[in-house]
């Protein structure tokens, strides 16, 4: 490909619309362009990258006997109100109502749809196991999308569901896709870890999540150095503290005067004692029934926990009017001492707390000397906190670290939520009909370029791994007057594509400067430069943009030494 | 691929939703499902043959240096207000409206957004010209869905845009597409023609539809086999008629009473004269302006036609109430004389036309006897008028025939419409701001494949085109008990996937009878039939699937056999 042909629009300036690395190097390296919010065209070079990730995919699913399918994006809402999902997706659910007055889904994922067809085409145990994937466009109303193709509101996902006829099978399915995914991921070049993780509105008992650590993550994930247990935010069991040494005396329970300081960190001050000596009292509202909980005052509530705990259908902190009514006082204020008419529940966190601090009910006013039992009682002790940096690891029981990491892939073992609901059975060898057991599996394709360039980059620009660089080589005759350069130039190039190695031919008549600095940003694994001197003496440079290695070639060894540092026989 | 591990569920009967041939094997053969009205999710095996051809597609456009790209399918309302086809688009187009209220379309068509992207990233002639094309899913909300994946409401098109500095450009570019198509259909093993055509509302001057004649077709093409002038019914240009002959003398004009007959025919045979003696006129209202337009009563008129003579904003045939206000009398009773304060639109086909029947404007009352200028003045002669069976080629003044096709492809010069609307301009050589002359070229992808059905079936089943089968051998051991038969085909099946031919295995534990019918129905090109017998004697069966010829073949012919029926050196 000559660069005067291809459309490579390459940027010096950094973006004003782009934060995050990998979105400024997308932009500045001609890989996508913004159409409106969360939205993004997919240039020539771009779209390159984009297809040989996809494949990698399509290599590592069809190696585990996957099969390939394209299902629609228009999805009647029925579907979802059969699966019992529309509520879940909310406002993140795009709808449109048709020219009959129908109401349409832009499918955000696909479980509904594979299973109303799997429920028609598949009947016997004869037909399962059964996996089928797509690659495919998805559509979710993100509330803030941002961070380029990591956080948009259309996206390709590879998306792949399996079909079991039991418990055994699902686990084999699920091996399977795990192991498919450590590949794709490995090829695409992504230091990752595979965390346990919530399965959250899909459903199911059991799932992970492929986590990419990078500093714009969105999402946390924890880390056991020691033992290498990971898990996410979500499912990080928090170890129950236990007293140590002699049991503390209680003391008496006191009203305090907090006049005007409700925060944590301002009672702690206020009262100079350590956050960890107050436990908040939070009220929820759990399918419209309001419910206490307590945590201690530098811990935070991890609402996927407590919701684990509760079943709600709905779930949400309690407004200030409601807090009143609830506890008699005012927002800022609440406690566990005198409470009535709503469960208390307690954070394990607390477990070995006394003479805390607690709030009053009452403006400006708190108790402090609290103990449990003794003050309050607690209907059921749960863990329901978020995990911190320095707590320890459940398993092992050395400090835990957390790290932001951007999530590429998540495994579900679904079970039957879905055939459930959507009636998908089959006949088993005894002729007797069973519903079949689901795990889905996913892949944000455009969210994964983002993650890899997240890793893969330095303050020059972007460092392809070899296997989803857009070329291979980029050719950078630096004087494209120079008859001779040229003439080099398209005698390799040739060589080259002769062999299928992808070659860019930057043949613009521009300054050697930006060509340099442009090599570097679109970030092509090797760099011929073919400079008149070198040429005079019958050699070229080869520069690695990984390591930033340079080599001194002569002409007829340059082919040789660009294949065998492509590493590619012969 | 072995049959048992693949999801290719074959139907017996007739899916009752289907009318098309295309429509019905589609289904028949496990391609496609159904979702929901004119929404087609597409099976392993249909998604293979639809790669297949994106594949060529692709091949085509690279060769022309067209360069992929991949443009969102969410678009904002604001580039179709700001080009004028919001309201040309009308139901057809799909609209949502986000969570912070922002209307967005989703993307019919990506005029817009391509000239959008252009605009910002090409300012120079250095950059012209350039070929953007996509393989991409267009959503348009049909009025009436039908024939499968042949009007759909979700669908993929290739869609290309040519950018180019001048006209001479254009025609280049629009060269280079066209012969691609041409390519794109032949390897696709359609038998199409390329078509004059009415540019609609792309806009632009010039354009081609290229057609696959076929029974189910929706459009019409009118050919002329003398000199093979191949045009639309919308741009087909039909000859003035010439009196022949003495002049007819002018009768009198005289009122008939014609008690409830309105219609053509009704008036015709209550009358006791032809069709053609009788001269309609039907109100139209062109931007909220009342016409007359005259065509002959066996004639229709094409309203492309007239709107390309009116050039109106909007056209609609006008209402009951209208026309007694704008006539004075009811509908179906309206005539050109005496009438007032409209113009008066004569199609050419009346011109040689004398002593004809008319409405009078009054009910149940016709002038027989009319005559032009005599009895009424036309404002206005044109050709409004469909062309139909038999009427004279343009070109050769032989005979015209109308068939049924469908449209696979659509090329369109469109000049500087979109550029003008959405400022997109260039420096010439002399660093002056000129507008990019734009072209667009479109093939329906999914459509492709159903009109590729149309052509290439017989009453058993899909008959594909090597190029486009899903696999190119299908292998039958009749009874997948009989080990020796099941050896042979393991053998044979790594024999062939090694060459990269692509096999299907029948490995279904099911009557020989239901191999043959499923064979023939899913179409692969080549059967090769392992029976017990054969066996006994080394020797198997091949049938083309085309030909219907079958070949009995010594064992250890069957590779080199099957190679050479393929087509495949070596």
């Amino acid at each position: 490909m000559r660069w005067t042909e291809f459309l490579l629009p390459t940027l010096k300036e950094i973006p004003s619309e782009a934060e995050a690395i990998s979105h400024i190097l997308m932009i500045r390296a001609g890989l996508i362009r913004r159409l409106t919010s969360g939205v993004y065209s997919y240039l020539p070079l771009g779209l390159r990258v984009l297809k040989k990730v996809e494949k990698i995919i399509r290599q590592e699913m069809d190696s585990k006997q996957a099969q390939e399918v394209l299902l629609p994006a228009i999805q009647p809402i029925e579907l979802w109100i059969k699966s019992g999902r529309f509520a879940a997706l909310g406002e993140d659910m795009i709808t449109f109502t048709d020219r009959h007055k129908k109401v349409n889904v832009l499918g955000p994922t696909h479980e509904e749809v594979i299973t109303a067809l799997v429920k028609n085409e598949v009947n016997s145990y004869r037909q399962l196991p059964l996996i089928l994937y797509q690659i495919q466009t998805k559509f979710r109303d993100e509330a803030r999308p941002r961070f380029g193709v990591m956080r948009s509101r259309e996206f390709i996902m590879k998306d792949a569901y399996s079909f079991d006829c039991d418990g055994e099978g699902l686990n084999t399915s699920y091996n399977k896709m795990y192991q498919a995914y450590c590949r794709i991921f490995k090829r695409c070049g992504l230091n990752f870890i595979a965390v346990e993780a919530d399965t959250g509105i899909m459903g199911g008992d059991v799932s992970h999540e492929f986590m990419v650590l990078a500093e714009n993550g969105e999402d946390m994930v924890v880390i056991c150095e020691n033992c290498k247990y990971a898990v996410s935010m979500d499912k990080a069991e928090c170890v129950k503290p236990v007293t140590r040494g002699q049991e503390p005396v209680a003391r008496k329970m006191e009203e305090v005067k907090t006049p005007g300081v409700s925060s944590v960190e301002d009672v702690a001050r206020f009262l100079k004692v350590g956050a960890e000596q107050l436990v908040k009292t939070l009220i929820y509202i759990a399918d419209d029934k309001p419910v206490a909980v307590l945590v201690r005052g530098d811990h935070e509530i991890n609402e996927t926990k407590l919701n684990r705990l509760l079943k709600a259908g709905s779930l949400s902190m309690a407004d200030e009017e409601t807090i009143q009514k609830v506890t008699g006082g005012p927002l800022g204020f609440s406690g566990p001492v005198g409470l009535s008419g709503l469960k208390i529940i307690a954070d394990l966190g607390i477990a070995a707390s006394s003479n805390f601090v607690v709030g009053a009910n009452k403006s400006d006013v708190h108790f402090v000397g609290v103990n449990i039992e003794r003050d309050f009682k607690v209907w059921q002790w749960a863990d329901v906190r978020n995990i911190m940096d320095k707590d320890i690891c459940p398993k092992c029981m050395q400090p835990i670290k957390i790290e932001q990491a951007i999530e590429v892939g998540h495994v579900f073992k679904l079970g039957t939520k879905y055939t459930e609901n959507l009636n998908a059975t089959f006949l088993d060898e005894q002729g007797k009909a069973k519903k079949i057991i689901m795990g889905c599996y996913g892949i944000g394709v455009t969210r994964l370029i983002a993650a890899c360039i997240e890793q893969n980059c330095d303050k020059n620009g972007i460092i392809w791994p070899k296997e989803i660089a857009p070329f291979q080589v980029i050719l950078m005759p630096l004087n494209t007057a120079h008859v001779l350069s040229m003439d080099f130039a398209r005698t390799i190039y040739g060589h080259l594509t002769e062999r299928n190695i992808e070659v860019l031919l930057d043949d613009r008549d521009i300054r050697a400067g930006i060509k340099f600095k442009d090599a570097d940003l679109i970030g092509i694994p090797l760099q011929i430069i073919i400079g008149e001197k070198n040429l005079e003496q019958n050699r070229i440079e080869i520069k690695e943009r990984m390591t930033g290695q340079r080599y001194i070639i002569a002409l007829d060894e340059a082919l040789k030494k660009t294949i065998e540092l492509l590493k590619i026989p012969g």
